[in-house]
C-alpha cells in the first residue's frame, strides 16, 4: 500500500509503498477514507525541536486524524464487524494504569499517541485498537468524521466535564481561531453561549470565525483583545475563555479577559515556560485554569456525534481542502500558507 | 389606587380602593406596569385547599409576578433609585439564617412569599425589599419583564447550578406545558439540547410547545409517553426530564422515561403523596431526582436576563393575553379555558 | 470441587461436587479466599418473590463477595499474574453499550451480576472477568478483602462523584445499620463528617454502629427518627442522609429529616413503590435524591483501597462471623438470626 | 482608645489615643477581645512595595484578623444584639455588583478590605459592616475565634466549592507551613485525607506541621520536594495541591508534584509573574489551578464553625504567641523571628 512514511530522522517524508500492516490481539485494520492534517503532522513533516525529541520511532507512518471502513479484526477483537465505518480515538491507553482505571483514560500514565508512537493513518491502511474505534452514527458526514479527533478536542475544552454548565447563557471567548479554535466558536454557540468572540490575527481565519458562529472577532495584531473584551463585557471579563493558540502572550492575555470567577481552559501548546500573573489574574479573581488535552472517552465522542449529526455544528467551512495522498506536498503547502482551515488527504483511488 | 384583594378566606376576589402602601426599611414602592398571572393565583382566588390552608393574611392583595418603575424608597435603602425599571423576584429571604448564609436564600428557612405572605402586585403599587428588585437590564420587553419570575423558574429547572452541563447536546423531555413548561422547551433549546421533546394532554399549549421549539410533542390522553421518549430515544431514555406538571401519573412516567445515570428535576407540585418506583427507576438507574423551587438569587436572573436580552428566547407565543386590571375576571377565565399561555394583567390607565 | 448450589428454583441450597470451571476469554480462575454472605444470597437460598423472577439460571452456584487468588487465566488475559491477590466487582458490564462508553459501567445496558447471572462463589474456585479483578494493594486484611465489594457500595454512598464534598464538617445520618450501613458509618466519620447519626430498630447492630463511630444512634422503634435528628441539628436537619434500609416507611422518614438543600443518597431496596411527600421534603427544600447502586469501576475501588490499607476505617468489628463453607446452614442461621454483621464463608480447608 | 496606627506612608506605626469610632448605617461597633497579626500586617508595618503601591488611606489603623463583643449598632442594623461574641469577615463586598448578586460575595468588583482600605482592629474597638459579623457559636475557643478569618481561607482552600470531594481518601500535599499552611494540615486530616504531606524549609515551621497531623515533612531547603512527593505517592504524584507559600519556585514545585487529573488551589501570593511549564505540567495532565482567595461568604464560615467547635481541628498549637497591644513591637520581631505561629495582640486590659 502507499504510506507517507518519515523514514529518517530529519525534515521531510516520502510517499512509499510498504506492506498493508496486520491487526495483533485486540486490534482492527481500517482502510482509510480520509486523514485529516493536524498542526503536530507540519511539525513531524519539518522536524522542528518537538519532533526530533518526541518521535521516537523511525521509520513511521504519520497522520493520526482519520475516518475509514473496518476491513479486518485481530484476535480478541469483539463487537466491531468488518464493513464498520469508524473514526479513531488517537490516545492508546493501557487500560490498567490508576488513570485508566479511574475512568480517565485520556490521560493515560502510559499514554501512546497514534501516528507518533505507531504507524499512523496517512496510508491506504492503519491498524488502530478496537478500543479506539468510534463508531460513527447516523447523519454524520463522511468528511466530517475525518474531523471528529479534533472536533472532539473542541467539544472536551468547551462543555468538557469540568468546565460544562458555564457555558449557557455565558459570553464565551475563544482564542486562537485555527480548526480546533473554529470548532470550538461554533460548539459554543450550539451549546448556548450567549455572544461567542474570537482572537485571531490572521485574515482568513478571521473570515472563517465569522462563519462558524462568531459575533465578534478581534484581531490582536490591530486592536488590544484584553480591551476589547473587556469592552464588550462592560468591563466584567468573559466567564469562559478557551485558549487555542499556545501562544505565551495570548495565554497571559486570556487570563486578563477572563471575568472574575472565570473558567479557561488551556488546549493551545506554548513552545516553553508561560509567565502568568497569578496574583491578579487568577488569585484575587478565583480563576480556574483547566489543563485539555485529547477528549473523554468517550463521553466527549458521545457529544461530538450528537453535535455533527443532529446539525447542530456543520463543520463544512472549516474544510476547506481536500487533496489525494499522492499531493501531500501540496496539503501541507496549503496548511503552511495560513489560507487554510482543515485540509484532508484521501488516499484512495478516486474516492474524492 | 385599586387593588384585586381577598377580603374572605372564601372563594372570590374584589376590586377595591386602597390606600397606596408605604415602603419600610429596605422596602421600595414600585408602580406596576404589569403582573401576570400564575396558576397560584389561581388557586388563591378560589380558595382550593391549599390556599385555605396556607394563606394566613386576609384581606390581601395577591399577584406576585410583575415588573414595574420605582416610584419611592424607604429608608434603608441603597443603589435603587426610583424611576428604575425592575422585575420582583418574590422569595422574600430572612438573610440571616443558615441558608441565606450559605448562599441559598431562595430555600430560606423563614422564607416569606410576595403575595401570599404580604400584598402583591394586582394593584397599581407594591411594596417589595429592595433586595427583592432585579434591575431589568436593556433589551427586555417589558412585557417579557412582567414574566421574569416564572421565567426563572424554568431557567432554574434547566440549566440551574445541580443540573448545568447535561443539557448540551443531550435529549431534553418536558413533562406539562404549561407557561412554566413552554419556557422549559425554549430554554433547553436555547442551551444546547439536541432534541426537545414536550408532553403535554391540552392540544392549545401542544400548539405552543411546537411554536417554543420542540421537536416533539406527545400527547399522553392518546399515546403512551413512557414508550413515545423510549422509541425517540432508542430505548436509551432521555438523560434529561424535567417535570412541571405536578401530576402524581406523569412524574412517576417521567422517572420510566429517564436514561441510566439522568437527572430528573421536579418543579411541578403534586396534590399529595406520590408513590415512586425507586428500585427500577432510581437505584438502579442511579437516576437524580433534585427538588427545584424558585430561583437561585440571583444567578438565576442573570441568566434570565441574558436569554431574555440576546434574543436567545422570545417568550412572546407564551405571553398570550393581556387585560387591564379591571377585567380580571375575564383573565381568570381564560386561565381556567386552557386555551392561554401567560396573562398579564395591567393596572395603569392606558399602559396596554 | 465443593460447590453451594441452587439445583432447584425453590428454597434451599446443596453442596455438590462439581467440576473446576475453565475461564473463557477475558476471564480468570480464583482460588476463593473467603466469600462473605450479601442479603441477595439470603434471598436466593430462601427463593423469595424477588429471587424467583430475577434468577434465570439454575443450577447455579451463587456468591459474590470474594477475594482469592488468580489460579488460571483464559485467553486474552493481559497484566494479571497468576498468585495475584484479588477481590471481584460483581457488575460484570458489557463495555460497549452508550452507559459503558461514557464511563459508567457500573449502571452498563446490559449489566450481568456474579453469582446471580453467572455461577458464584460460595466454592472453592470461580471464574470473573479479569476486567472485574480488582488488584488488593498492600495493607488490607484478607477478611477486609472479602468485603471490599459491600464496603465500596457504602463508599460509593457516602463519598461518591455526585455525593462529594458534602460531607465534610456535615452531620451525616445513615438510615439503616446492617453491614453497608455500618461501613456508611465508619466511612462518613473517616470522609470528614462532623457527626454522623444511625438509625436501626435492631440492637446487636445498634451497639456495632457505636463501634464504628456513630456519635448518636437512634432506635426508630422506640424514639421517633425525624424528630431525634431534628433535635439533634437544632431543627436545621442532616444535610446528608445516606438510605441503605430499604424500608418504604424509612425512606420517607429519610426525606422528613433532611436539611434544605440535602442530599439523601438511596441504596437499599424497597419492596414495592414508596409513596413520598415531593412538596414539602424534596421540593420546596431543593432536595437531591440520588440514586445508588454498585461501585464507580474503579474510582470507588480506588477509594475503598486507600480507606481499609491507610487504617482510617478498620472494618473488623463488622465481621463478626466466619464459617467454613461445609458449615454454610450455620452461616445463613445466624445472618437472619439478626445478631450478626459480615458472615465469610472460607470454602478452604484449613484457611480459616 | 488606644489603637495602632500608620500615621505616614512609610515604615513604622505608632500606638495612639484615638476617638473610638462610631458605627454607620449597617455597621457594628466591636470591642475588640484579640486581634492575630497576618503577613500582610507586617507588610503594612514595613511598608513595602506591595503596601505602599495598595494602601490609599493614611493615617490607618491596621489588623484586619479579630474576634470580639458587639458593643453598639449603627442604624440600619438587624438580628446582631450587643454583648453578641463576633469574628469578622474581612472582604467588605458592595452588595450590588454582578459578582455579590450571584453569590461570590468574597470576589466582589468593588471590594474593600477590613484594616486595608479602612480603619482595622489594632485597637480597643473597630467597626465592621453588621454583614461581616460572624456570630462565634458555642465551642470555639475564644483565642481560636480571632484566628477565624485565616483559618477560613484554609478551608477555602481545601474543601472549597470548586475543589470539595476530591480530598476523601487522597494524598494531599500542602506547600508552605506559615499559619494558614498549618491549619490547611490539620483541615486536610480531618477532611479524610489519607495522608498529609507539608513542604516547609523552617524547622519551627515543620515541628508544628508535625503537630498539626502531618505524615511527611518535607524540608525543600535540603530535600527535592518534587521527588519527595513522587516518591510517597509511588510516582503518581498528588491528587490535590495547595499551594500557601507564594514563592514562585515553590508553585512551579507544586505543578510538578501534582497527579494526572489533580488540583492545585493557589493561596499563597508571588512577587512577579510565575513562569509555569503549561504543557506538560497543566495541559497534558489535565491539571485545574483554582486561585483561592478570602472565604466563601459564608459557607465557608460555617464550615470554619463546625471545625473548630466539634474538636476536628484543634488550632492550639499554631497560636505560639500572644501579647498585649502596647507590646506590639515585641509581637511582630516574633512574627518576623520566623519562630512563631499566629501571634494574638489583646487591646483589653488585663484580658490575657
Amino acid at each position: 500500500m502507499r504510506a507517507l512514511r518519515k523514514t529518517r530522522a530529519a525534515p521531510g517524508a516520502e510517499l512509499l509503498d510498504v506492506p498493508v500492516p496486520s491487526p495483533g490481539p485486540g486490534e482492527v485494520l481500517v482502510r482509510v477514507r480520509g486523514a485529516s492534517i493536524c498542526g503536530t503532522d507540519l511539525h513531524i513533516l519539518e522536524w522542528n525541536e518537538w519532533a526530533a525529541a518526541r518521535i521516537h520511532r523511525v521509520p513511521l507512518t504519520f497522520g493520526h486524524e482519520l475516518a475509514g471502513i473496518v476491513e479486518a479484526s485481530g484476535p480478541e477483537v469483539h463487537h466491531l464487524e468488518p464493513g464498520t465505518f469508524v473514526a479513531a480515538e488517537t490516545h492508546i491507553a493501557c487500560g490498567y494504569c490508576r488513570t485508566c482505571r479511574t475512568g480517565r483514560s485520556h490521560i493515560c500514565e502510559n499514554l501512546r499517541i497514534l501516528g507518533v508512537d505507531t504507524d499512523g493513518a496517512f496510508a491506504a491502511f492503519v491498524v488502530i485498537p478496537a478500543a479506539n474505534a468510534w463508531v460513527v452514527g447516523e447523519g454524520v458526514d463522511p468528511d466530517a468524521a475525518s474531523v471528529m479527533e479534533p472536533f472532539g478536542n473542541a467539544v472536551h475544552a468547551v462543555v468538557g466535564t469540568e468546565g460544562g454548565g458555564d457555558v449557557e447563557a455565558s459570553d464565551v471567548v475563544v482564542v486562537g481561531c485555527g480548526p480546533i479554535g473554529l470548532f470550538a466558536l461554533a460548539i459554543a454557540r450550539a451549546a448556548g453561549a450567549s455572544r461567542v468572540i474570537g482572537i485571531e490575527p490572521n485574515e482568513f481565519r478571521r473570515d472563517l470565525a465569522k462563519r462558524m458562529g462568531a459575533d465578534l472577532v478581534i484581531d490582536p495584531s490591530s486592536d488590544d483583545p484584553v480591551a476589547a473584551v473587556l469592552e464588550a463585557t462592560k468591563g466584567h471579563g468573559a466567564p469562559v475563555v478557551v485558549e487555542m493558540s499556545g501562544n505565551a502572550s495570548a495565554i497571559d492575555q486570556g487570563t486578563r479577559m477572563l471575568a472574575r470567577g472565570g473558567r479557561m481552559s488551556l488546549l493551545g501548546l506554548p513552545d516553553g515556560p508561560v509567565p502568568l500573573d497569578l496574583n491578579d489574574q487568577v488569585i484575587f479573581k478565583e480563576a480556574r485554569l483547566l489543563g485539555i488535552t485529547g477528549r473523554e472517552m468517550f463521553r466527549t465522542w458521545q457529544q461530538t456525534q450528537t453535535l455533527l449529526a443532529s446539525g447542530m455544528v456543520d463543520v463544512g467551512p472549516v474544510i476547506t481542502h481536500r487533496f489525494e495522498l499522492d499531493r501531500f506536498e501540496e496539503a501541507f503547502d496549503v496548511l503552511r500558507s495560513g489560507r487554510s482551515g482543515k485540509v484532508i488527504l484521501f488516499p484512495g483511488e478516486g474516492t474524492i
